[in-house]
This record gives C-alpha cells, structure tokens and sequence, in this order.
C-alpha cells in the first residue's frame, strides 16, 4: 500500500446468478484505493460510503440481461447499487470535497464514480442522512411517481399494495391514505402485518401466507373490488388481483418480485380481465422521473416534518453484512427498507 | 297463427357452453310473432332484422359470465347480437315505422325490442347496410376508439395487429397506415395474408400458423421492435409480443379470441417486461365511446367516399346459416367481416 493509499473493502459479484441467489454469489475482498481522483478522469469524484441500500430490482442485475433498462453486474467487480456517500475528491465542478450526496455507486468504502449523472447532491441534513437509500431516495420516488402518476387515485377509491412493508409499499401506503383512499396491503409475517396496521395507518393488512386462497382473501377484503393495485409481486398474487379489480381500474407495475428467482416466469392466466374491466395497467422505471426529484422532495420534506409520513429501516452494521442483507430481501427477513451502514460520516 | 301473426324463425340458445362451441348448441325453430309492438310496452320497437353480425365477444356470452360487462346469453331465448334491422311498429318518439337502426337485436327474423338505448338510427344510406355491422358499426367504432384512444399513435411508429384481417383488425391498419405508421399483421390463412398486403395496405403481414416460433417471426418482421400492440388474441402471441416491444410501447387490449374456447386462459409470462419497458397495457369496451359514434362517423364516412378505407366482408346467406358462421369465426374460417344476411330489405 502506498503512503497515499488506503485500504477498501469490497463486495464483490462473482458470476451470473440463475435461480435464487446466494450470499456466496457475492465475496468479501480487500484491495486499496487512492483517496483521489485521477488526473486523466474529468468530471469524477472519489466518495467515501456511508449507507448502502439493498433492493428487489439488484437480482435482476445478477442475471444475464439484454435489452432491459440497466446492466447486469460485471463479475469480479463490486456490487453497483444506491447509496449515500461523501465527496472524499472531485474533478466534477458541481460537488465538492465534504458535499454529501446519493445515487448510484459501489458496495465497498470508497468507491471511484465516473458516471456523476446518477448522483444527486443533499442538501436537507436535519433528517436521518439513510433516508436517501429510501424514503428520500430511489424507493420513495418511486413510491410517489409510481401513485400519483400511475395509479391517478381518487377520494374514496380502494388501493391494495403487494409487499407492503418494503421500501416502496410502506410509502405507497401512506401516500394513498393522505389522498383520502382505503388502504389494504399484504405482507409475509405477522409482525409486517401489525406495522401496516398500527405504524403506517393502512386501514387492514393481511399476511398472504396464512391465505391458501388468495382469490378469496382479496374478495373478503375487498367485497367491492380494488381501484388501484400497486404491483411489486407478480405472479399468482396479480391473477388474483385480476379477478378483483374493479372496473376502469389501474395497475401501477412497480416490480414482480415473486419472479426473480424462478428459472422461468409463472403464468398470468387471467388478463382478459383487462379487456372486459377496461384496466390499465401500466409498468414504469423512477429513472424516467428523476427530472421531477426536486418537486418530490418539495412534497415529501414537510410531510416528514409534520410527522404526517413515517419511515421503518432495518439497519444492517457494516459492509461485511451487505451480501447476507440482499438475499435476506428475497425471503422477505428484512422489516421495512434494508439498508446496510459502511460508515456513519 | 292469428291473421296478424307471421312466422318467426329464430335461432334458439340451447344451454352454456363450455370449451370450443359447437352449432348444435344453437337450434333454428319457428315460432310466431305479431308485427305491432304490445299496448304495455311503452318505448320499445318491433322490427325486421335485415343483416346480423358475428362477432368474437359472442363467444363469452355463450358461457357463464360474473361480474362481467355483459350478461351471459338465456338458454331456450334467441342468441342475441349486433344487427341492421327497419323499424316495423313502434312506441318509441325517436324511431317510426321504416327507419333503418343498427344495434343490439335478436337473431331471428323479427324482435321486439324494449331497450331502445342499444340502437341508433342510420342516416346514411349511401353505403352498404351491412357495413353497420362492422366499418360504421361495433367493429369499426372499436377499431377507431381502440386505436386513437388508447394506442396514442404518432407518425413512424410500428404497429403490430393480431387476427388483422378481421372485422376490427382491417380497419386499425388502415387507420395505423392514415396515421404515418409503419403496419404489420398477423393472420391464419395465405389468402388473408394476401388480403392484408395487397387490398388493406399493411406494409407487411405473415401468417402465425407458419411461425413455430412467434418471437423470431416478430424479431424478423419488427428487428426495431414493436411501439404499438393491438391485441385481439392473448395467450402464446401476447407472450412474444411482450418480449418484442419497445419502451414506453402501448397495449390496446381489445379481445383475446385465442383463450374464449379454453376450459383454463393459457398463461402469459413475460409480463416483467411490462415493467422493465415501461408499457402501457389497457383494455377498453367500445361501449364507453357510443356517446362519441356521430364524431366517429363524421370522421370516417369521408373516409370511405374517398376511397382511402376500404372493407371486406364474409356473407353468410339466411338466418339458418347463421350458427355455422358463428362458429366459424373461432376456427377463423371467415376471410374479413363475418356478415348474416336475414333479408335484404
């Protein structure tokens, strides 16, 4: 190691992943960094991380993709995923050394960003600083990109949310609820069940392993039918879905990650329910709103404040822990946003 | 037979139907009707049904239907359909005795009909008649709404249509083409294939039963992809299509005729590609758009004057022939409009 170089710790991805994932598809490994840009690097910046976030959409990216809106990972480099992290260097004019910022960099301390574009500076501090993996990051912008744009909700109308604990669903939740809808979402254990209902003001909640017969479970919730589905499972949960959209309804498609590690997709069987219940459904990528972010955060900032919105992360310690917190997301152990802390400042 | 009774022949519902329908499911019988619509029966009209159309959508009515857009047919009354038919008697202050209406009727050779609301007066008889049934009808209302409305077209675009020599199919590519976009069908016959290149001007068109392979057809005919979708199949087809469309591509969901004969919907499974390009998928009952009929007319009489639309129909001679055409139209042995001629005048 030389005198101005330190040591980095690294998540990283090993090979392409089929089925599901594993925490042995990711390695720990150590290697060193200069704390600088490089002199031939124009518009860079050298970050130290601070918080990591896990996410659903992060399998697809161990696969092999083609013709999809991201990359697959590159094998034997680190992890790409959201983040914040702290500007360590910067030939960038926009950030400088100390600017804290989120977007896109790598599972390991410090990391080299070339690709500044997918980095947005953070200029509100006086709110937990991990936030901007969730609720002030990618997820919460695709929670109120994902509503308000997809779904068009109305007073009164009935929303059913799919993962309703996760990073996104706990928001759509909220949000829904502040637009004057009646709010069901389902999740995967008893105590997710007890925070939609008692934490996050959702007015039922089930868990959909305890339903044989998920037809019949949403027909007992909702005996008028469903307005609007935020979708983030996919699969044997949308054709029930399906069965009980209401007329003129809309589907937000936000993610399916009831299919991620199925070697191939499950069936929908019931989409001619489209047709005759003129349903929209319609699939989306935040990437496509992320020049409105700032109006989000003009919205999202005071709800914070008013303690009209409210946020659960579970904080998994240290870099080391990252691997065991993604695979964690697909069994559903994480309860509400996974994020991984590298370092607190 | 009273003095003022004629006969009547009708073609009888026999009961619900399950998988491939059969002729034997409907009966032709003769019965008698009086040509005066009945005292009690206060805005209603008795008419002559002249020309009856068949229709894919017919299919759902034959079985048992909940919670859908329309009722089921009755077993032991006529098959009720789309029809041009003259005003006999009538109750009814909009409609006297001669008019010519098209709408929802009885397939037999006179009915009664109480719910007026279902018809609409033809003022234009400088046309074919028959062509209320299908261009200036349902099919030509669905194929216009459903494209404009939904598809959202804009010059250069590619647009794929299944089933495109269809009543409803011929008319979206002529349309797609009067848009600037570049249209290609789908149908399951050589001479409909011809008919798509040669008499409605597609750009292309191949026939799915030659194609082992759907995705590689649709790779070969859109290398670019596909930005518009108008589905009138489901199952195996909307699969490839999905892998086959371009970001921020649209669904018009109008029928899935391929599925209506099945005990069980095949299963479609590549909708994460709903997601991954941001597709808009929508389905849409023509119904929703009759308030818009006289700007539809407007814009396509025209059309047809200048020659810049043309239409071709499949006519079935007398009301006895009307069960096997029916059922022809789901072996797809109809070439273009599936017409009845009950009588001519």
């Amino acid at each position: 190691m030389g005198d101005d170089e330190v040591s980095n710790k690294q998540i990283i991805f090993k090979d392409y992943v089929k089925g599901f994932p594993k925490e042995s598809d990711m390695i720990l490994e150590s290697s060193t960094i200069k704390l600088k840009v490089p002199e031939d690097c124009n518009d860079a910046v050298l970050v130290k991380n601070l918080y990591l976030s896990c996410d659903p959409y992060m399998r697809n990216r161990m696969g092999i993709l083609e013709g999809s809106y991201i990359d697959s990972f590159t094998p034997g480099s680190a992890i790409k995923g959201y983040g914040v992290a702290r500007i360590v260097d910067s030939s960038y004019a926009n950030f400088k050394k100390g600017d804290l910022v989120w977007g896109l960099t790598g599972w390991e301390e410090y990391s080299l960003i070339k690709s500044t574009e997918g980095l947005f500076k953070i200029q509100h501090t006086d709110v937990p600083l991990s936030y901007y993996t969730g609720l002030l990051g990618m997820p919460g912008a695709t929670a109120y990109f994902g509503f308000y744009e997809i779904c068009s909700p109305k007073r009164g109308e009935t929303v059913f949310i799919s993962t309703a604990s996760g990073a996104v669903g706990q928001l759509v939740g909220q949000f829904a609820k502040l637009s004057g809808c009646y709010v069901i979402g389902s999740a995967g254990s008893k105590d997710k069940v007890d925070l939609l209902k008692n934490k996050f003001g959702f007015d039922d909640a089930f868990n959909y392993k305890d339903e044989p017969d998920l037809n019949a479970a949403l027909k007992r919730y909702f005996p008028n039918g469903i307005d609007i589905y935020f979708e983030n499972v996919g699969g044997k949960m949308l054709d029930a879905v399906l069965l009980n959209m209401r007329f003129h309804g809309r589907i937000s498609a936000c993610g399916m990650i009831s299919q991620y590690n199925l070697e191939e997709p499950e069936g929908v069987k019931n989409l001619f329910n489209v047709v005759t219940k003129r349903i929209r459904m319609e699939g989306f990528v935040v990437f496509d709103y992320y020049h409105l972010y700032s109006k989000f955060l003009d919205t999202v900032l005071p709800l914070i404040k008013e303690e009209k919105i409210t946020y659960v992360e579970d904080i998994a310690e240290g870099l080391e822990s990252a691997p065991s917190a993604l695979i964690g997301l697909f069994s559903g152990r994480n309860i509400g946003k996974q994020v991984v802390v590298v370092a607190r400042e």
